[in-house]
Protein backbone atom coordinates (compact mmCIF):
# COMPACT_ATOMS: atom_id res chain seq x y z
CA UNK A 1 0.00 0.00 0.00
CA UNK A 2 1.30 3.48 -0.91
CA UNK A 3 0.74 5.96 1.59
CA UNK A 4 0.02 9.15 1.17
CA UNK A 5 -0.91 12.59 2.67
CA UNK A 6 -4.19 12.71 4.56
CA UNK A 7 -7.39 13.42 3.33
CA UNK A 8 -10.97 12.64 4.77
CA UNK A 9 -12.22 10.18 2.44
CA UNK A 10 -9.10 7.26 3.00
CA UNK A 11 -9.63 4.58 5.34
CA UNK A 12 -6.94 4.80 7.28
CA UNK A 13 -5.32 8.11 9.16
CA UNK A 14 -1.79 9.10 10.97
CA UNK A 15 -0.79 9.93 14.70
CA UNK A 16 2.25 12.42 13.91
CA UNK A 17 4.01 12.52 16.53
CA UNK A 18 5.98 9.97 19.17
CA UNK A 19 3.42 10.46 22.05
CA UNK A 20 0.28 9.72 20.04
CA UNK A 21 2.17 6.84 18.21
CA UNK A 22 2.95 5.21 21.46
CA UNK A 23 -0.52 5.98 22.89
CA UNK A 24 -1.79 4.51 19.12
CA UNK A 25 0.57 1.30 19.76
CA UNK A 26 -0.64 0.68 23.60
CA UNK A 27 -4.43 1.03 23.08
CA UNK A 28 -5.05 0.06 19.37
CA UNK A 29 -2.56 -1.99 18.29
CA UNK A 30 -4.92 -4.25 16.34
CA UNK A 31 -5.57 -1.14 14.27
CA UNK A 32 -1.87 -0.25 13.46
CA UNK A 33 -0.56 -1.42 10.14
CA UNK A 34 2.60 0.25 9.76
CA UNK A 35 5.29 2.15 12.58
CA UNK A 36 7.40 5.01 10.82
CA UNK A 37 10.42 6.39 12.62
CA UNK A 38 12.91 9.47 11.98
CA UNK A 39 16.90 8.43 11.46
CA UNK A 40 16.88 11.16 14.35
CA UNK A 41 14.17 9.96 16.93
CA UNK A 42 16.13 9.34 20.25
CA UNK A 43 13.56 6.83 21.56
CA UNK A 44 14.09 4.37 18.63
CA UNK A 45 14.72 0.64 19.94
CA UNK A 46 11.54 1.77 22.80
CA UNK A 47 9.32 2.31 19.91
CA UNK A 48 11.04 -0.77 17.71
CA UNK A 49 10.22 -3.10 20.40
CA UNK A 50 7.26 -2.64 21.02
CA UNK A 51 6.01 -2.61 17.00
CA UNK A 52 7.56 -6.29 16.86
CA UNK A 53 6.15 -7.49 20.53
CA UNK A 54 2.86 -6.97 18.62
CA UNK A 55 3.73 -7.53 15.04
CA UNK A 56 3.53 -4.39 13.82
CA UNK A 57 6.04 -3.34 10.39
CA UNK A 58 8.75 -1.11 11.75
CA UNK A 59 10.14 1.31 9.45
CA UNK A 60 12.89 4.14 9.61
CA UNK A 61 11.85 6.32 6.37
CA UNK A 62 12.32 10.43 6.37
CA UNK A 63 11.17 10.99 3.01
CA UNK A 64 7.90 9.06 4.20
CA UNK A 65 7.76 11.07 7.32
CA UNK A 66 8.37 14.45 5.86
CA UNK A 67 5.09 13.64 3.03
CA UNK A 68 2.48 12.93 5.28
CA UNK A 69 3.34 15.59 7.95
CA UNK A 70 2.83 19.27 7.34
CA UNK A 71 5.54 21.11 8.22
CA UNK A 72 7.60 20.99 11.46
CA UNK A 73 9.92 17.91 12.10
CA UNK A 74 7.83 14.93 12.93
CA UNK A 75 9.74 12.11 14.64
CA UNK A 76 7.86 8.87 14.46
CA UNK A 77 4.11 8.48 12.76
CA UNK A 78 1.87 5.24 13.26
CA UNK A 79 -0.45 4.31 9.85
CA UNK A 80 -3.80 2.83 11.02
CA UNK A 81 -6.92 1.90 9.47
CA UNK A 82 -10.03 3.99 10.93
CA UNK A 83 -12.36 1.86 13.49
CA UNK A 84 -15.50 2.49 14.81
CA UNK A 85 -16.19 1.62 18.82
CA UNK A 86 -19.16 1.31 20.81
CA UNK A 87 -20.42 3.40 24.07
CA UNK A 88 -21.16 1.66 26.96
CA UNK A 89 -24.90 1.88 28.19
CA UNK A 90 -23.81 1.10 31.74
CA UNK A 91 -21.30 3.90 31.77
CA UNK A 92 -22.54 6.68 34.22
CA UNK A 93 -21.55 9.69 32.18
CA UNK A 94 -21.82 10.59 28.58
CA UNK A 95 -20.35 13.50 26.79
CA UNK A 96 -22.30 14.73 23.42
CA UNK A 97 -21.33 16.63 20.78
CA UNK A 98 -23.87 17.98 18.52
CA UNK A 99 -22.48 19.02 15.16
CA UNK A 100 -18.68 19.74 16.26
CA UNK A 101 -16.74 21.38 13.03
CA UNK A 102 -13.62 22.21 14.78
CA UNK A 103 -11.09 19.57 14.35
CA UNK A 104 -8.26 20.92 17.10
CA UNK A 105 -11.47 21.40 19.28
CA UNK A 106 -13.05 17.83 19.59
CA UNK A 107 -9.32 16.46 20.20
CA UNK A 108 -8.96 18.47 22.91
CA UNK A 109 -12.08 17.98 24.24
CA UNK A 110 -11.45 14.10 24.13
CA UNK A 111 -8.17 14.50 25.42
CA UNK A 112 -9.78 17.31 28.59
CA UNK A 113 -12.90 15.00 29.14
CA UNK A 114 -11.01 11.78 29.88
CA UNK A 115 -8.52 13.81 32.20
CA UNK A 116 -12.09 13.84 33.81
CA UNK A 117 -12.38 9.98 33.81
CA UNK A 118 -15.53 10.13 31.05
CA UNK A 119 -14.68 7.72 28.19
CA UNK A 120 -17.68 7.48 26.58
CA UNK A 121 -18.38 10.41 23.90
CA UNK A 122 -21.54 10.38 21.21
CA UNK A 123 -21.40 12.84 17.93
CA UNK A 124 -24.05 13.98 16.55
CA UNK A 125 -23.07 14.39 12.66
CA UNK A 126 -22.48 16.54 10.73
CA UNK A 127 -19.29 16.90 12.55
CA UNK A 128 -15.46 17.25 11.51
CA UNK A 129 -13.18 14.46 10.92
CA UNK A 130 -12.54 12.66 14.10
CA UNK A 131 -9.73 10.82 12.01
CA UNK A 132 -7.98 13.64 10.89
CA UNK A 133 -4.06 14.22 12.08
CA UNK A 134 -5.07 17.28 13.65
CA UNK A 135 -7.64 15.96 15.77
CA UNK A 136 -5.67 13.26 17.14
CA UNK A 137 -2.86 15.73 17.61
CA UNK A 138 -4.43 17.41 19.82
CA UNK A 139 -6.03 15.26 21.65
CA UNK A 140 -2.38 13.82 22.45
CA UNK A 141 -3.08 10.21 21.87
CA UNK A 142 -6.43 10.32 23.85
CA UNK A 143 -8.59 9.48 21.14
CA UNK A 144 -7.75 5.84 21.35
CA UNK A 145 -8.69 5.50 24.90
CA UNK A 146 -12.03 6.83 24.68
CA UNK A 147 -15.14 5.02 22.72
CA UNK A 148 -16.46 7.55 20.30
CA UNK A 149 -19.27 6.97 18.51
CA UNK A 150 -21.39 8.65 15.88
CA UNK A 151 -25.06 9.28 15.83
CA UNK A 152 -27.09 10.98 12.93
CA UNK A 153 -29.50 12.62 15.38
CA UNK A 154 -29.54 13.30 18.87
CA UNK A 155 -32.88 11.35 19.31
CA UNK A 156 -30.62 8.14 17.63
CA UNK A 157 -28.79 8.67 20.39
CA UNK A 158 -31.12 9.33 22.93
CA UNK A 159 -33.39 6.27 22.31
CA UNK A 160 -30.61 4.03 22.36
CA UNK A 161 -28.97 5.57 25.65
CA UNK A 162 -30.93 7.35 27.78
CA UNK A 163 -33.58 5.30 29.11
CA UNK A 164 -32.16 5.44 32.24
CA UNK A 165 -30.06 8.81 31.72
CA UNK A 166 -31.04 12.65 32.68
CA UNK A 167 -29.97 14.93 29.56
CA UNK A 168 -28.18 18.25 30.52
CA UNK A 169 -27.44 20.32 27.61
CA UNK A 170 -25.82 23.61 27.86
CA UNK A 171 -26.86 26.76 27.09
CA UNK A 172 -26.48 30.29 27.08
CA UNK A 173 -30.42 31.04 27.19
CA UNK A 174 -33.26 29.24 27.93
CA UNK A 175 -36.49 29.16 30.04
CA UNK A 176 -35.82 26.23 32.41
CA UNK A 177 -32.27 26.22 33.37
CA UNK A 178 -29.55 25.53 36.02
CA UNK A 179 -26.09 27.32 36.74
CA UNK A 180 -23.17 25.27 36.82
CA UNK A 181 -22.30 26.54 40.02
CA UNK A 182 -25.40 24.83 41.41
CA UNK A 183 -24.87 21.36 39.94
CA UNK A 184 -27.38 19.13 40.30
CA UNK A 185 -27.17 15.62 42.32
CA UNK A 186 -27.61 12.98 39.53
CA UNK A 187 -27.88 9.64 38.55
CA UNK A 188 -26.30 8.76 34.70
CA UNK A 189 -26.00 11.76 33.24
CA UNK A 190 -25.27 13.00 29.71
CA UNK A 191 -23.83 16.72 28.72
CA UNK A 192 -24.79 18.08 26.06
CA UNK A 193 -23.26 20.70 23.76
CA UNK A 194 -23.74 22.68 20.53
CA UNK A 195 -21.84 24.03 17.60
CA UNK A 196 -18.95 26.61 18.02
CA UNK A 197 -20.52 28.85 16.44
CA UNK A 198 -24.87 28.05 16.78
CA UNK A 199 -24.35 26.32 19.98
CA UNK A 200 -27.81 23.86 20.42
CA UNK A 201 -31.05 23.93 18.32
CA UNK A 202 -34.03 25.52 20.19
CA UNK A 203 -35.50 22.02 20.83
CA UNK A 204 -33.10 21.31 23.83
CA UNK A 205 -35.09 23.62 25.71
CA UNK A 206 -37.26 20.88 26.73
CA UNK A 207 -34.31 19.49 29.23
CA UNK A 208 -33.25 21.45 32.03
CA UNK A 209 -30.34 22.75 30.69
CA UNK A 210 -27.68 24.54 32.51
CA UNK A 211 -25.35 27.38 31.44
CA UNK A 212 -22.16 28.55 32.63
CA UNK A 213 -22.04 31.96 34.55
CA UNK A 214 -20.18 34.39 32.82
CA UNK A 215 -19.78 38.28 32.16
CA UNK A 216 -21.62 40.36 29.49
CA UNK A 217 -18.61 41.46 28.35
CA UNK A 218 -17.60 38.29 26.43
CA UNK A 219 -19.62 37.07 23.60
CA UNK A 220 -19.85 33.23 24.46
CA UNK A 221 -16.58 30.87 25.91
CA UNK A 222 -14.87 28.34 23.43
CA UNK A 223 -16.50 24.88 23.00
CA UNK A 224 -13.47 23.38 24.47
CA UNK A 225 -13.56 25.22 27.38
CA UNK A 226 -17.07 24.67 28.41
CA UNK A 227 -16.84 21.15 28.14
CA UNK A 228 -14.27 21.38 30.18
CA UNK A 229 -15.68 23.14 32.81
CA UNK A 230 -19.22 20.90 32.92
CA UNK A 231 -17.11 17.76 33.28
CA UNK A 232 -15.00 18.86 35.81
CA UNK A 233 -17.49 20.23 37.83
CA UNK A 234 -20.08 17.10 37.02
CA UNK A 235 -17.74 14.87 38.21
CA UNK A 236 -16.69 16.55 41.17
CA UNK A 237 -20.12 16.22 42.75
CA UNK A 238 -21.58 13.32 40.79
CA UNK A 239 -18.66 11.42 40.08
CA UNK A 240 -18.08 9.57 36.51
CA UNK B 1 1.41 54.10 5.19
CA UNK B 2 1.02 51.64 3.05
CA UNK B 3 -0.46 48.28 4.69
CA UNK B 4 1.22 45.23 4.59
CA UNK B 5 0.83 41.32 5.57
CA UNK B 6 1.58 40.86 9.36
CA UNK B 7 4.87 40.73 11.00
CA UNK B 8 6.29 40.73 14.42
CA UNK B 9 8.23 43.77 14.41
CA UNK B 10 5.42 45.88 12.83
CA UNK B 11 4.32 48.79 15.55
CA UNK B 12 0.59 48.39 13.99
CA UNK B 13 -1.83 44.93 14.03
CA UNK B 14 -5.02 43.61 12.84
CA UNK B 15 -8.46 42.90 13.59
CA UNK B 16 -9.88 40.48 11.19
CA UNK B 17 -13.52 39.93 11.21
CA UNK B 18 -15.97 42.54 12.04
CA UNK B 19 -16.99 41.13 15.56
CA UNK B 20 -13.24 41.86 16.91
CA UNK B 21 -13.50 45.25 14.93
CA UNK B 22 -15.99 46.03 16.95
CA UNK B 23 -14.79 45.59 20.12
CA UNK B 24 -11.43 47.26 18.78
CA UNK B 25 -13.36 50.39 17.87
CA UNK B 26 -15.47 50.53 20.95
CA UNK B 27 -12.46 49.61 23.42
CA UNK B 28 -9.35 51.15 22.47
CA UNK B 29 -10.75 53.68 19.17
CA UNK B 30 -7.65 55.73 20.37
CA UNK B 31 -5.38 53.28 18.99
CA UNK B 32 -7.61 52.95 15.72
CA UNK B 33 -5.73 54.10 12.90
CA UNK B 34 -8.39 52.97 9.95
CA UNK B 35 -11.07 50.75 9.18
CA UNK B 36 -11.52 48.64 5.94
CA UNK B 37 -14.42 46.48 5.15
CA UNK B 38 -16.01 44.21 2.36
CA UNK B 39 -18.14 45.74 -0.42
CA UNK B 40 -20.59 42.61 0.69
CA UNK B 41 -20.15 43.18 4.48
CA UNK B 42 -23.56 43.35 5.83
CA UNK B 43 -23.55 45.90 8.70
CA UNK B 44 -21.51 48.24 6.79
CA UNK B 45 -23.25 51.19 7.88
CA UNK B 46 -23.39 50.43 11.57
CA UNK B 47 -19.64 50.39 11.19
CA UNK B 48 -19.28 53.33 8.98
CA UNK B 49 -20.81 55.34 11.31
CA UNK B 50 -19.23 54.21 14.22
CA UNK B 51 -15.94 55.15 12.75
CA UNK B 52 -16.81 58.49 11.72
CA UNK B 53 -18.02 59.68 15.36
CA UNK B 54 -14.79 58.71 16.35
CA UNK B 55 -13.15 60.38 13.75
CA UNK B 56 -11.39 56.97 12.40
CA UNK B 57 -10.64 56.60 8.44
CA UNK B 58 -13.13 54.22 6.85
CA UNK B 59 -12.60 52.95 3.35
CA UNK B 60 -14.32 50.22 1.49
CA UNK B 61 -11.78 47.77 -0.36
CA UNK B 62 -11.76 44.20 -1.06
CA UNK B 63 -8.11 43.93 -2.16
CA UNK B 64 -6.78 44.86 0.79
CA UNK B 65 -8.46 42.76 3.40
CA UNK B 66 -7.55 39.60 0.55
CA UNK B 67 -3.91 40.72 1.13
CA UNK B 68 -3.91 41.38 5.25
CA UNK B 69 -5.97 38.52 5.74
CA UNK B 70 -4.81 34.60 5.62
CA UNK B 71 -7.55 32.46 3.60
CA UNK B 72 -10.99 32.94 4.18
CA UNK B 73 -13.13 36.13 3.42
CA UNK B 74 -12.49 38.88 5.87
CA UNK B 75 -15.89 41.13 6.11
CA UNK B 76 -14.11 44.10 8.33
CA UNK B 77 -10.99 45.06 9.32
CA UNK B 78 -9.18 46.99 12.02
CA UNK B 79 -5.33 48.54 11.68
CA UNK B 80 -4.41 49.67 15.67
CA UNK B 81 -1.24 50.86 16.87
CA UNK B 82 0.42 48.44 19.77
CA UNK B 83 0.03 49.77 22.78
CA UNK B 84 1.30 48.99 26.01
CA UNK B 85 -1.68 48.30 29.77
CA UNK B 86 -0.72 48.95 32.90
CA UNK B 87 -2.09 46.41 35.26
CA UNK B 88 -3.75 47.75 38.21
CA UNK B 89 -2.35 47.16 41.27
CA UNK B 90 -5.48 47.14 43.51
CA UNK B 91 -7.62 44.86 41.51
CA UNK B 92 -8.37 41.66 43.73
CA UNK B 93 -7.70 39.02 41.08
CA UNK B 94 -4.28 38.73 38.70
CA UNK B 95 -3.86 36.26 35.90
CA UNK B 96 -0.09 35.53 35.46
CA UNK B 97 1.35 33.66 32.20
CA UNK B 98 4.92 32.56 32.83
CA UNK B 99 6.35 32.19 28.54
CA UNK B 100 3.45 30.96 26.86
CA UNK B 101 4.24 30.00 23.78
CA UNK B 102 0.94 29.61 21.32
CA UNK B 103 -0.96 32.13 20.52
CA UNK B 104 -3.98 30.72 20.34
CA UNK B 105 -3.96 29.60 23.88
CA UNK B 106 -3.06 33.12 25.11
CA UNK B 107 -5.93 34.08 22.62
CA UNK B 108 -8.79 31.73 24.23
CA UNK B 109 -7.61 32.42 27.75
CA UNK B 110 -7.51 36.25 27.28
CA UNK B 111 -11.69 35.60 26.19
CA UNK B 112 -12.16 32.96 29.06
CA UNK B 113 -10.31 35.24 31.79
CA UNK B 114 -12.39 37.73 30.87
CA UNK B 115 -15.98 35.76 31.21
CA UNK B 116 -15.07 35.36 34.63
CA UNK B 117 -13.97 38.65 35.62
CA UNK B 118 -10.35 38.72 35.33
CA UNK B 119 -9.55 42.05 33.80
CA UNK B 120 -5.48 41.75 34.94
CA UNK B 121 -3.13 39.46 32.69
CA UNK B 122 0.90 39.73 33.54
CA UNK B 123 2.81 38.25 30.86
CA UNK B 124 6.68 36.90 31.39
CA UNK B 125 8.83 36.70 28.45
CA UNK B 126 9.61 34.89 26.37
CA UNK B 127 6.08 34.89 25.08
CA UNK B 128 4.42 34.36 22.00
CA UNK B 129 3.32 37.99 20.04
CA UNK B 130 0.07 38.78 21.81
CA UNK B 131 -0.90 41.35 18.53
CA UNK B 132 -0.62 38.90 16.15
CA UNK B 133 -4.04 38.72 14.49
CA UNK B 134 -4.65 34.91 15.70
CA UNK B 135 -3.88 35.71 19.18
CA UNK B 136 -6.49 38.67 18.55
CA UNK B 137 -9.00 36.65 16.47
CA UNK B 138 -8.73 33.86 19.32
CA UNK B 139 -9.58 36.22 21.68
CA UNK B 140 -12.41 36.97 20.04
CA UNK B 141 -11.65 40.94 20.47
CA UNK B 142 -11.64 40.27 24.46
CA UNK B 143 -7.82 41.52 24.33
CA UNK B 144 -9.05 45.37 24.05
CA UNK B 145 -11.08 44.83 27.56
CA UNK B 146 -8.40 43.47 29.43
CA UNK B 147 -5.42 45.27 30.76
CA UNK B 148 -1.92 43.07 29.69
CA UNK B 149 1.19 43.76 30.66
CA UNK B 150 4.98 42.23 29.79
CA UNK B 151 7.58 41.45 32.36
CA UNK B 152 11.12 40.79 31.94
CA UNK B 153 10.87 37.74 35.13
CA UNK B 154 8.18 37.06 37.49
CA UNK B 155 10.63 38.92 40.03
CA UNK B 156 9.57 41.90 38.06
CA UNK B 157 6.13 41.35 38.68
CA UNK B 158 6.27 39.79 41.95
CA UNK B 159 8.27 42.99 43.45
CA UNK B 160 5.66 45.41 41.91
CA UNK B 161 2.33 43.58 42.42
CA UNK B 162 2.67 41.10 45.26
CA UNK B 163 3.63 42.95 48.41
CA UNK B 164 -0.35 42.06 49.73
CA UNK B 165 -1.05 39.16 47.17
CA UNK B 166 -0.89 35.63 47.43
CA UNK B 167 0.89 33.91 44.73
CA UNK B 168 -1.06 29.82 43.54
CA UNK B 169 1.53 28.23 40.88
CA UNK B 170 -0.51 25.59 39.19
CA UNK B 171 1.64 22.33 39.45
CA UNK B 172 1.10 18.75 38.39
CA UNK B 173 3.54 17.92 40.78
CA UNK B 174 5.07 19.91 44.16
CA UNK B 175 5.46 19.01 47.85
CA UNK B 176 3.21 21.43 49.06
CA UNK B 177 0.32 21.73 47.07
CA UNK B 178 -3.64 21.40 47.43
CA UNK B 179 -6.49 20.57 45.05
CA UNK B 180 -8.32 22.76 43.21
CA UNK B 181 -11.46 20.30 44.66
CA UNK B 182 -10.38 22.29 48.26
CA UNK B 183 -10.07 26.11 46.69
CA UNK B 184 -8.37 28.14 49.35
CA UNK B 185 -9.97 30.71 50.41
CA UNK B 186 -7.47 33.89 49.73
CA UNK B 187 -7.60 38.17 49.64
CA UNK B 188 -5.83 39.59 46.54
CA UNK B 189 -4.16 36.61 44.59
CA UNK B 190 -2.46 35.69 41.62
CA UNK B 191 -3.21 32.46 39.62
CA UNK B 192 0.45 31.44 37.86
CA UNK B 193 0.55 29.00 34.55
CA UNK B 194 3.47 27.67 33.15
CA UNK B 195 4.71 27.34 29.72
CA UNK B 196 2.41 24.70 27.22
CA UNK B 197 5.51 22.33 27.49
CA UNK B 198 7.95 22.87 30.17
CA UNK B 199 5.26 23.76 32.77
CA UNK B 200 6.86 26.11 35.73
CA UNK B 201 10.10 26.07 36.56
CA UNK B 202 11.09 24.64 39.94
CA UNK B 203 11.72 27.30 41.81
CA UNK B 204 7.67 27.71 41.99
CA UNK B 205 7.97 24.78 44.45
CA UNK B 206 8.44 27.78 47.37
CA UNK B 207 4.81 28.79 46.82
CA UNK B 208 1.90 26.68 48.01
CA UNK B 209 0.67 25.45 44.52
CA UNK B 210 -2.34 24.09 43.51
CA UNK B 211 -2.73 21.13 41.03
CA UNK B 212 -5.98 19.89 39.07
CA UNK B 213 -6.89 16.52 39.59
CA UNK B 214 -7.03 14.59 37.12
CA UNK B 215 -6.57 10.81 35.84
CA UNK B 216 -3.51 9.26 35.06
CA UNK B 217 -4.41 8.38 31.33
CA UNK B 218 -3.37 11.81 30.22
CA UNK B 219 -0.24 13.58 30.08
CA UNK B 220 -1.62 17.02 31.51
CA UNK B 221 -4.68 19.69 30.27
CA UNK B 222 -3.86 21.84 28.03
CA UNK B 223 -3.09 25.33 29.18
CA UNK B 224 -6.11 27.37 28.03
CA UNK B 225 -8.12 24.86 29.90
CA UNK B 226 -6.28 24.62 32.89
CA UNK B 227 -6.54 28.40 33.53
CA UNK B 228 -10.08 28.25 32.34
CA UNK B 229 -10.29 25.74 35.56
CA UNK B 230 -8.62 27.87 37.90
CA UNK B 231 -10.13 31.29 37.07
CA UNK B 232 -13.84 29.77 37.46
CA UNK B 233 -12.95 28.08 40.73
CA UNK B 234 -10.84 30.60 42.45
CA UNK B 235 -13.33 33.48 40.81
CA UNK B 236 -16.62 31.33 42.49
CA UNK B 237 -14.86 30.98 46.29
CA UNK B 238 -12.93 34.14 46.23
CA UNK B 239 -14.83 36.75 43.95
CA UNK B 240 -12.39 38.82 41.95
Amino acid sequence: MQIKKYKKDFIYSFTLGAFPTFELLINKPQAVTKVIAHPAFNDMDKLKELCYSKNIFFEVNEKLLAKISDKEVCYAAGVFNKYSDNIDPTAKAHVVLHNPSDMGNIGTIIRTMLAFGFKNLAIISPCADIFNPKTIRASMGAIFKVNICIFNSFEEYESEFCNNRDIYPFMLSSKNNLSLDNCPKTNNYALVFGNEARGLPNNFEKYTSVFIPQSDDVDSLNLAISVALGTFVFSSINGV
